[in-house]
């Protein structure tokens, strides 16, 4: 018995399927499921079913959904500027601001040679179609800024540059309250590069 | 819209519910879901009612099986020593090794009184119960050497000891392979203790 029972094993094999997770945590989940009440085991079953069910993607920004429409692109009072990002987390963390009034796209994912995604991939076709239709006037790229993010916007502007678009990147910069001790080199270079007049 | 549509939210709390995930972790896992395909979404809500439905607790040792008795206690060669362990995951790790031969005995919990978990919570009159009708002629206190499996185990060999079986701990030291340098204190301090003769 060097494995766990062919039930618990398949169990794990799913949370497995999980991002980040390997074995160890995968059989940690799969026993605590184990000791969960029966009636708890079938919620959490029911709510996988019920969120692949209800949720899909919306047609016009890739934005999760249960309408037709999300309800940012369903919003006719949204401004006419689109604020890209790498996906639905993303987007949730600058709609939590309340101060951005734009739209959105959500790529399909990132450029990654690695992982054969290539810039037909990526889902650009849609946003560009967006441009002319909804009169768009400023397309910000907040793609995440690692290696694979800013090569994603990169390319992304010399696409849309040509199309006479406005295309801009949120600043990067020392994080609001951050020690300049302990800014990572990268960051507080480019800070240092991107420096403003005191007003 | 700061929060994410209901049958995601639903299906985050779900998560949530699995030892040591966060909010942000469970929002990973929950949106990782929805790319899932539908096929392998369905499979993963199968997996946690199939392992729910066919594994249940051994009556005897209390280890998790699918049949009446789990693999060991219906295993008649199993030397009459009983071996008593956390959890099942522990248990998984003695066998591993190939060179334990004995029973097992799974605790309900150990002793947390913070938990409000006390001796009368822990599984031990069915440990009782097996010495004599068992045969069982020493009972190792396999419980993590943690300030509550300590605890546990000195509440055990306290009970156990008037009933004039042998009890035994298994040996703490310094790991085989570990650096000397990097072992914490405590372990330190115990393995000189203990230290033995070179044969």
């Amino acid at each position: 018995m060097a494995e766990y029972l062919l039930p618990i094993e398949i169990l794990i094999e799913q949370f497995r399927k999980l991002p980040g997770v390997g074995r160890k945590t995968a059989a940690r989940y799969a026993l605590s499921v184990l000791d969960m009440s029966k009636e708890n085991a079938e919620d959490f079953a029911a709510a996988l079913l019920d969120a692949k069910k209800k949720i899909h993607r919306c047609p016009v920004c890739n934005n999760l959904t249960d309408k037709e429409l999300c309800s940012i692109c369903a919003d006719d009072s949204r401004e006419p500027v689109i604020c890209v990002v790498e996906d639905s987390k993303a987007l949730m963390s600058i709609e939590r601001i309340r101060e951005y009034r734009g739209r959105f796209h959500v790529l399909d994912s990132v450029l990654s040679p690695m992982k054969g995604i290539g810039p037909d991939k990526i889902g650009l076709d849609r946003l560009i179609a967006r441009l002319e239709r909804e009169g768009i006037t400023e397309v910000i790229v907040a793609t995440n800024p690692t290696i694979e993010g800013d090569a994603t916007a990169m390319y992304i502007m010399r696409v849309l540059l040509p199309l006479g678009v406005k295309v801009t990147r949120p600043a990067l910069g020392i994080p609001v309250g951050a020690d300049i001790e302990y800014a990572d080199e990268i960051t507080l270079a480019r800070a240092l590069k991107a420096r403003n007049p005191i007003e």
